[in-house]
């Protein structure tokens, strides 16, 4: 409880006026990522300078209430969401932008919209990778946050690949602009969740946008053969850009919604391939086609952009399909070595029989990225169970050498977990780290560690 | 002063025999790096095992004494150059290395040497991009410590962006073992240069070897010409594998050595390209062949593989003939924006004709990362004058928005301009993580923070 409210209350509507939103129903919009619900902030502050940021992590320390940043609230693992009385801090009003095509760089303010960051480079003939499946509305600063992974990222990398330099302000009011020399703290920041620090700007790389594309849809009786085929071409030299799993669960799910003539009981791949050079774009593709038909999937190759585009509906329609089977969903984010993947998919398969729960799976085959998606009904099944379910996922994840996230990040979700994912000697070292960059703990508490 | 240095040194003989080295002319070895000398070690240890590290680090904490972790000795910077009374840790015999063309990653000790990486992945079609120029005897502790770049890392990105994973003993004794999620401590750990941990082993990506490289010389009669020819070739769409450039007393010198028929007075371009495709990478080449003739350069393009290596010998050729101008070198290494190099090539020139020392320049241009090399005789020229060449050379870079250090790490020589380079906010944020996690100041003391 903080113990004088309305003396902040009334510091930040001094500072920040029509700025600052304390109406219920307002700051109600505030509980919520894209997945968990949270406690309703004190106030929601929506910044515009690194100033005020810095003036708000001073009122958080003379107040002694935490701050939990936010950008556009799509994250799926609860990063943003608060956990007691806390003042919201959504960055969405800092959306500065600009692109440098002499260095291929762009420099962003947190609130830029991923997409946004691509569409100011196009006219350069740059493009900036990065590309969570919420990239249209999520923003850099909750990317850089959650260190947000996409379909391209086996290929291309994650946002921390992207990093060049980084503002913050820390925990002591100081604003930091810093490239990745001597100590990596921008870095260090990256997947942080906004518990080290608040990122006010970012230099971000640019890449040349890839001058041609190529796409195919494989379906495979079992998903083991669908491992199988990505590993062998992946092992002859193919980097496809994006290589989507979903399995025969999600596959029946998206031809009851679509009607595209899908096999029932299939598993399928999507593949895409991208280059400046249309011949080795196309060759690498077949590569995938011969793995593919030797492992008895049967194959359907885009001829144009248009075919392209409507066998990447079948990825692009899994959201509303679930949501024709039960309203609620709960996202899980795992990653395990590829050649354990057939395996893993099994288990969860198994374990949501055992618990009497729908679950489908997909993800992005190519690093091992798995989304086993739990879908339910909160009026006629247990939340509870959806829960514990979820932790029997990450287990297995884990069993398989695999890892807590793929690129959802931990946030308030998994860190339970991470005392099962790291030993106590190095999550001491992450508390260690913790406690000197923010020994007040007013930074987003209770997310990342246990 | 060691409170009883007999008491560790007899400790350190009982755990490791004859791996422990005392005798005086032995230890002077591990006095220097390839530019700076050092303190002499009280001793020099070579642990092969992680638990011998912790073993060590143990010793260290008990009598006070610190630890200067190093590999083959080959950097540039001073990081691994004992600067007081301690034991010097020498990784080389810490080699395990393990390549899974499964997974495209190879495990290795920080003994490993950096060119053993790639030679062990090519069986599978595989390699390690990261090349620092001492490649064949550096190794990927070392590598790490410094996160060192090369001529590759244009294209292909420095040593941390192929970290995946990290094992390392921390300041207490405890070996972690991390990937890159949550708090992103192998990361910090990249170019801390052994200061907040002791690596013993990482987990690094590899990539498949493009099957097709092609090669060009460029000569211009002015700098400005150069890099103008390479910032409109890249911004055209070039992603060059290797982009080197020699300034024209570098070439002149080069001449002296080969007789190669390079004109004089002349700067010069060696650019590489490569990829799976063989036309595609003869066009990405002309796109860098069209750009240096319009901006009047002279271009001799490679025919074959033969051609390529004789060009390619300038370059390699650099640090014989310099030794023959004068018998020792200063390399400095600084980055700035590509379109600040022209001026900062001729600030440093003019530098070094009011110094009255021999300065020649030469670099990765693709990056703006520079090497200008203060040429001396000890025995004629004043060493003091030399480093204060250096430290100007350091604040043009710094003027025209570059940074400290290119590619070989802070360490000894850098530390005193982190002050000017980075605020002081700032350098407290770096100090209270070194303090949280090495609280004894025993991990390399005396590097990278001032």
């Amino acid at each position: 409880m903080v113990a004088s409210p309305k003396a902040l209350l009334d510091e930040l509507k001094r500072l920040f006026g029509p700025r600052v939103l304390l109406a219920r129903p307002e700051k109600a919009v505030y509980r919520y990522d894209a997945i968990l619900v949270g406690e309703e902030p004190l106030a929601v502050v929506l910044p515009e300078t690194r100033e005020e940021v810095q003036a708000l992590v001073r009122l958080s320390r003379n107040f002694g209430v935490p701050l939990v940043p936010r950008g556009a609230g799509s994250g799926l693992s609860g990063g943003s969401v608060p956990l007691e009385e806390a003042i919201a801090v959504a960055f969405t009003r800092m959306t500065r932008l600009e692109v440098d095509p002499r260095t291929q760089t762009a420099w962003a303010e947190p609130g830029v919209t991923t997409a946004r960051i691509s569409e100011a480079a196009r006219p350069f003939g740059l493009f900036y990778p990065p590309d969570p499946a919420s990239y249209r509305t999520s923003t850099l600063g909750g990317n850089l946050g959650e260190n947000a992974g996409g379909p391209l990222c086996f290929k291309y990398g994650v946002t921390g690949d992207y990093l060049l330099e980084l503002e913050w302000v820390d925990a002591f009011g100081e604003v930091h602009r810093l490239d990745r020399k001597a100590y990596d703290l921008p870095g260090l920041l990256v997947g942080s969740e906004g518990t080290l620090g608040l990122i006010t700007g970012a230099r971000v790389r640019l890449l040349p946008f890839p001058k041609h594309r190529a796409t195919l849809m494989a379906l495979f009786p079992q998903v083991e053969a669908l491992a199988e085929a990505v590993s062998r071409a992946i092992a002859l030299g193919a980097v496809p850009a994006r290589l989507e799993f979903l399995d025969a669960s999600c596959v029946d799910a998206v031809e009851d919604y679509l009607h595209m003539g899908l096999p029932r009981g299939h598993a399928l791949l999507l593949a895409e391939t991208d280059g400046d050079d249309p011949e080795l774009v196309q060759e690498e593709l077949a590569l995938l086609e011969e793995t593919a038909l030797a492992l008895g999937g049967k194959v359907r190759r885009a001829r144009d952009e248009g075919e392209a585009e409507a066998l990447w509906r079948a990825r692009r329609a899994v959201s509303p399909a679930l949501g024709r089977i039960r309203p609620k969903r709960v996202n899980e984010d795992i990653a395990v070595p590829r050649s354990a993947l057939p395996q893993v998919v099994r288990e969860i398969e198994a374990l949501g029989k055992a618990f009497g729960l729908v679950v489908v799976q997909f993800g992005h085959i190519g690093d091992g990225n798995l989304h086993p998606n739990i879908l339910f009904d909160p009026r006629r099944e247990s939340e509870e169970k959806v829960w514990e379910l979820a932790h029997e996922i990450v287990r297995v994840a884990l069993r398989h050498g695999g890892v807590l996230s793929g690129e959802h990040g931990i946030g308030f979700m998994k860190r339970k977990f991470m005392g099962e994912a790291v030993d106590p000697e190095t999550l001491g070292a992450l508390e260690a780290v913790k406690e000197a960059l923010d020994p007040w703990g007013l930074l987003n508490p209770g997310k990342v560690l246990p």
